[in-house]
């Protein structure tokens, strides 16, 4: 032990070991609409209590927590929306994006954190755990379902990167809620979107680019990113928050296939959970990390000079890294 | 959607979803004995992977978010302690109190918050749920075993207020590891202890009073604090970690038997989670909220307004609060 005088408190640490109750506080609020009901008016425990159908007593005290915890206010005027509550947590917002509990808490990636001591020691998901990318994989349903509100902001700044209005082909791997796919061909009124995903998920991105009006421009191809054949002659592959489910030689051999897929010329764009090269900054990008060993068998946040070093072995070759208005970076490479 | 001109981000909203895996990653790393690897001298990842048995990936993840959350630092020359995890969590510190996660993390008071909507609903702890302060249940032997070290600072503090040497007598009400009432019997050799618990419970209390050499002056009661036979003639009763289970009147009827077990002029001592007024600061005791609601029927954080309340309704006058050098509050009162 090294003393340094005065003794510290051992808060942190008490804070830490019940971190988990911040999730399920924030999980059981979106489900009650508790935002939505302050939002639509009602301050106090017996008004909101009553708008949500709960105990007087249970809406106290989880808005005093959730105050705690700085997603609500408390003022004299009773509980108040802070600024993120407002923008994302109450349904009358149009950046809406409670439904990403929904996925962030699935019991299956959940459950994996009871055994993480399992993962620690084997360097990835344990015997008894879900690999979160094994075959048709459910989670990837609710993904779609769910994570769609959470992207959009990134949809849009990738699309912003292709300002091309020429008829482009794009193949959207992975493509999930089909968020950004779906983007470029609202950008580019010319784009053919190629969605690759399993069968179950396509149905959700299909739905998503007929409420966009491209469903005319949008075709699928159903099965694992991995096995199916993707065509060739596109203008542009879309890698979005694929690579972090894999290692390097894994996310190596499937590049291979993506820069077989481009035309000469044809760019990648891959979004990911860049930490920085010291890995723990910044927080959300490096804290990533955790999850993917947790839930996957060799998955990481990759650094820059690590996707780098993916794509240029494959042959891509300007490999640029873009801030975007989120916590992840888009990176593009040219074939 | 109150909207104040720039978006804010949803980060919060991420970082609190995604909260539960702070308390799995201390817990792993508390179980692995990370921190006193650490300690020892491993500060890099092979370094430490090989201390404890664990895959080398492994150990640098778990590392790297352990520096996200403030727990590590990470330096040119490695992993390093922050003086929390030193003081508290390296085992070579006489502070270690790595053990706390064993109680706190038991999985019947984790579960509890699998089902959180359901309390909030009713108002306590859902009727599929375990009530924590139902008959016998084994939490309260893991509390004793478990919870000594964080208690230490609070008992030696709680001593410090009896500075009477004549023979006194101490009644301490669900006991549990003993800490309190050993802490004024080494205070004044003249105390004699009886001590209140569940059967299995006192044994472990009685250990701890034969490590302190104390036991000849160590008395038990087993059973239920609400039930047994108090006896009367006491100079102190301690009340700790205890009303907070339970609703005011409850609490109301369990001390009017502290009442009458204390001699005329003999004092009650309290140690509670007291909030502010606002029941939102300071952030600990008011969070502690949130814990009673999911585990027990009624219990909650009082405000010292409510507890004084609770003290004078049975008689006892000037109701006195005194911080502590932990988060939690003193309250001492007089028949």
């Amino acid at each position: 032990m090294s003393t340094t005088g005065r003794m510290p408190s051992p808060e942190i640490i008490f804070d830490t070991l019940f971190a988990y109750q911040k999730s399920a506080a924030l999980k059981a609020a979106i489900d009650l609409n508790l935002f939505t009901a302050i939002d639509e008016g009602a301050h106090t425990a017996p008004a909101i209590a009553s708008r949500i159908s709960v105990s007087e007593r249970g809406a106290r005290i989880l808005c005093d927590y959730l105050t705690v915890n700085r997603l609500l206010a408390k003022t004299d005027d009773g509980y108040q929306l802070v600024a993120e509550a407002s923008a994302f947590l109450s349904k009358r917002s149009p950046a809406y994006l409670g439904s990403i509990a929904n996925f962030l808490l699935r019991p299956e990636l959940k459950n994996n954190f009871e055994n993480l001591i399992e993962a620690v020691r084997r360097g990835g998901v344990g015997p008894n755990d879900t690999d979160i990318v094994s075959n048709e994989n459910p989670v990837w349903v609710e993904f779609a379902r769910s994570m769609m509100p959470m992207m959009i902001p990134a949809a849009q700044a990738i699309a912003e990167q292709f300002t091309a209005v020429e008829p482009i082909k794009v193949l959207d791997i992975a493509a999930g809620h089909g968020a950004f796919g779906i983007a470029l061909a609202r950008r580019n009124p010319n784009a053919e979107i190629v969605a690759v995903d399993w069968k179950a998920v396509l149905g959700l991105a299909e739905a998503h680019a007929k409420d966009a009006g491209v469903l005319d421009r949008y075709r699928t191809i159903a099965g694992d990113a991995f096995n199916v054949e993707y065509g060739s002659g596109y203008d542009i592959v879309l890698v979005t928050n694929f690579l972090h489910h894999f290692d390097a030689a894994t996310n190596t051999s499937m590049l291979k296939k993506v820069y077989a897929a481009l035309k000469p010329g044809g760019r990648v764009a891959v979004l990911e959970f860049v930490p920085n090269p010291d890995r723990v900054s910044p927080p959300m990008p490096a804290a990533f990390s955790l999850t993917m060993l947790a839930e996957t068998a060799g998955g990481d946040a990759f650094t820059f000079a690590e996707l780098r070093e993916q794509l240029e072995n494959v042959g891509f070759r300007d490999v640029e890294a873009h801030g975007l208005p989120t916590p992840q970076t888009l990176l593009i490479a040219r074939k």
